[in-house]
């Protein structure tokens, strides 16, 4: 694609010295997804691994979870009134047996009817529209492996580097073995990028797995997790409170401030074994 | 509220140490924003300002733009089938002279009919909604004053020290005065609760101020203060290249990577006088 980086011009002042040099950022441009022709959602993405993210998003979303519920994804040809291709709008094509999305996706995991808008409802819409359970997982890990994950994933990032603008998103076998990396400028897409190259693998459920991200953990993180059968999501900075509940109640292992050989486990903890 | 932190018991490992003991996190609940009764969007966030959160949301997504466009913003009592008020619904009402807002406010910042979704269609969308210049705004700062924002920033942060969780939004005078700070899990968030809090000082357009937040600039956080009238933007970490793209159409100081003393400034140059 070309466009996962831009060069601008930048003014750089160190400590009094200012210089103008070319500067790399990292590529931010919205992607509407669409479901069999239906507009659903537009994301503020980084381009490339648009079909993996569109998919992966279905699946966070409870649309698909298997590889044969997605019959085709593509690129709108007829995106503009010009008829163009800007390269922004996906289109899913889901076999006909599966249950086109409700129309209102960004609230489903949000409220349900008998409780209004609140934590908890949001909790129970997760557990009950999971295909997945993660509570008999048996993926045991050392504290030691999981200390190791950070930096290899880092090792593996090839924009980061260049741009210290994306968040990484990396899945792990149970030995530490890097599976798949995805980078985007929001988390919450580098995960759907690497759920829908597991989807597309036909790997879902991803048992005796472990899901690495870069920034913080969020609710909609152990959500997806959650989505995709991952039984331990990591994460190098805070996890909020309602991430530390859904990955409770749903038996998830949720590590946090995964740091040099620290880390929390809020949530989980008989999948680290004792040091 | 009480609610903005959440204790949890969690399991510190440490160097192969294993303890157990209470930790705060940030808390993170869902918020429904209507408008005249009508469900417009929810967002995940932590609880407080909330009335300056939905306010702020309307302000950044072009539905209003001075005080006396609010009429009211109050707490759904009835906002479950029981009645009981889960204090996570908002409804806005709306003077009757403002428009109500388009159905698919999501989308209305990211696509425009005649160029489809793309970055350009984007950047078009927020210059010809804005109602504030920033192109003419005097401010003029040094580079000295800009890199003893983030301090300014952290010391005054009462709930980050404690969660390592939440992102910090700071507006700060000419001067380096710091007029409002407000925390959230969602930088985006943080941003509007600024804002919502200006609109109800009657502060908007907020001209000659600095924006400070202390993660990445992206695209919307650039769009939430083009639509305030801020004219200068200044991150701890990488912008987005929509987000330089942005700031260089609507002649927004754009400065990132903020840290000690030094700084790169991705547009509106002129209004960082040399050191």
């Amino acid at each position: 694609m070309g466009r996962v980086t831009v060069r601008r011009p930048v003014l750089r002042i160190r400590d009094g010295e200012v210089t103008r040099r070319p500067d790399a950022l990292a590529a931010e441009e919205p992607m509407e997804i669409r479901v069999d022709g239906r507009p659903l959602t537009v994301t503020m993405r980084t381009p490339g691994d648009d079909f993996d993210l569109a998919v992966g998003f279905l699946v966070s979303e409870g649309v698909v979870h298997a590889r044969d519920h997605v019959v085709a994804a593509r690129y709108c040809a007829g995106a503009t009134d010009e008829g163009t291709n800007t390269y922004n709008v996906v289109d899913v094509q889901l076999d006909p047996a599966v249950s086109a999305p409700h129309a209102s996706l960004e609230r489903s995991f949000y409220t349900t009817s008998s409780c209004g808008v609140c934590g908890k409802a949001s909790l129970d819409a997760v557990r009950t529209s999971s295909t997945w359970k993660v509570a008999d997982d048996p993926l045991r890990v050392s504290p030691a492996l999981l200390a190791s994950l950070p930096d290899r994933l880092r090792a593996a990032q090839r924009v980061f580097d260049r741009t210290g603008g994306l968040h990484a998103a990396g899945l792990f076998s149970a030995t530490g073995e890097l599976l798949v990396l995805k980078e985007d400028v929001g988390r919450h897409n580098a995960v759907d990028k690497v759920i829908g190259h597991a989807l597309r693998d036909d790997l879902l459920p991803l048992r005796e797995t472990i899901l690495v991200v870069s920034g913080r953990a969020s609710f909609e993180l152990v959500q997806k997790a959650v989505m995709a059968g991952v039984p331990l999501l990591a994460a190098v900075s805070a996890p909020s409170s309602l991430a530390a509940d859904l990955a409770e109640e749903t038996n998830l292992t949720l590590v946090g401030f995964l740091r040099g050989a620290s880390m929390n486990v809020y949530a989980g903890s008989e999948r680290v074994t004792a040091p």
